[in-house]
């Protein structure tokens, strides 16, 4: 889904510390989010997170507003973000990998992150339609606030493929330059006396499997021709 | 898949600063990761990463290594991170959210990222059985390093309804074997006078990134090892 990046603003709810909200700038652009509101800031705070150096663009039209119901005004949706095993008060709770599938096209996505010390608070979670759990271990459930905002843009950003094997980015070859390879090096090998029985025909099957298990593609099949022929010469020159 | 953490290293190459190695932790530990590698890091960032106030157990048991083989010997899958659009030459690149489908139950994973500064190099993508893109927007392609290894991490953790990939029937080989093939293949190959242009150091990066693009077995391992030194013999024995 395009474009849920472009309709998703971040609320970040009395950050505490300037970092933080630089931190979670950059995350946002880096999975191409744009439009930060921090809800109720603690002016000094507030006035160093913009002066940073190099703030980004994004940081620069970051808007601090005095209350989240004022942040949250025209949105549609609102994703409020926990992590561990909290359970809130506030109605339907959804793990994270689950919360794209509920976005609709035509949303206008707010994602809440409360502040680092507390988190969002029952009052906070009442704004929400849907809480959206970050699975983190029970050992160890609090995120840093910037990497759970990293972590939320990104897989509300992800395009995944349901079912995907990786894209081969190397064409593969065809079986009858493997089956050259195969012979050439089955010659090698028997010049150097590799099999030690005399010739068998499960010579040829072992290799050939061999070959084949590696799924080589052909660029690589010709490299590996390159060597045998080497090692054929080497071996062939000094009978 | 349960245990992906549990069987996942994170690597981080020579990282610069000490922040970044305590939040990487905290994020590993959030999605229940524990196994935390740290290549040849400058001796006083070191230091000071270990010594922060409240380093979690996960860092006091965080082990520095001098060299990237070293990390990574006794892994099956490795997986090299890079954010953006960047295309490295290592061979075959998957985006993130594809990663978790090409991890076998079985595998011993590594998941490398490089210093702040530079991410990772080409000698170290050499060793990569797969680059793995964390998909970043054009516009700010560069991810915080921590923040990198949350979204790894989760991504990698997540439970997620996908179909699964069809399990590996054959164990596969730990890099440290594929090194040693490596190695003894150069040298024969070395012998018979492949390498033309005398030694270079691109050499063994070629090499290797041929062998980790074959995705080799345990067994298939000994069995060409088994071939390279019946080569090396025949070429040895004819000096």
């Amino acid at each position: 889904m395009p474009g849920v990046a472009q309709n998703c603003r971040v609320v970040l709810v009395r950050p505490r510390n300037p970092l933080n909200i630089g931190a979670a700038a950059r995350a946002m652009a880096n999975f191409g989010f744009r439009d930060l509101v921090v809800v109720a800031p603690h002016e000094p705070v507030w006035r160093e997170a913009r002066s940073a150096v190099g703030a980004a663009a994004l940081l620069d039209s970051a808007r601090a507003v005095p209350d989240l119901a004022e942040a949250l005004a025209d949105r549609t949706l609102v994703l409020g973000t926990t992590s561990g095993q909290r359970r809130s008060s506030a109605g339907t709770s959804i793990d994270l990998p689950e919360a794209r599938g509920c976005i609709g096209p035509s949303d206008k996505v707010a994602l809440l992150f409360g502040s680092e010390k507390t988190g969002l608070t029952n009052e906070h979670f009442s704004f929400c339609h849907l809480v959206v759990r970050i699975p983190t271990s029970p050992d160890c459930p609090s995120m840093n606030l910037a990497q759970a905002v990293a972590v939320c843009c990104y897989e509300l950003a992800a395009a995944r493929r349901t079912a995907g094997q990786p894209a081969r980015t190397r064409p593969a070859a065809a079986l009858g330059e493997v089956e050259e390879l195969r012979a050439e090096l089955q010659e090698v090998l028997g010049a150097a006396g590799y099999f030690a029985a005399g010739k068998r025909p499960s010579d040829a099957l072992k290799l050939r499997r061999l070959l084949l298990r590696m799924q080589l593609s052909a660029p690589d099949v010709q490299a590996l021709r390159g060597m045998v022929a080497q090692l054929r010469w080497k071996i062939g020159a000094r009978p």
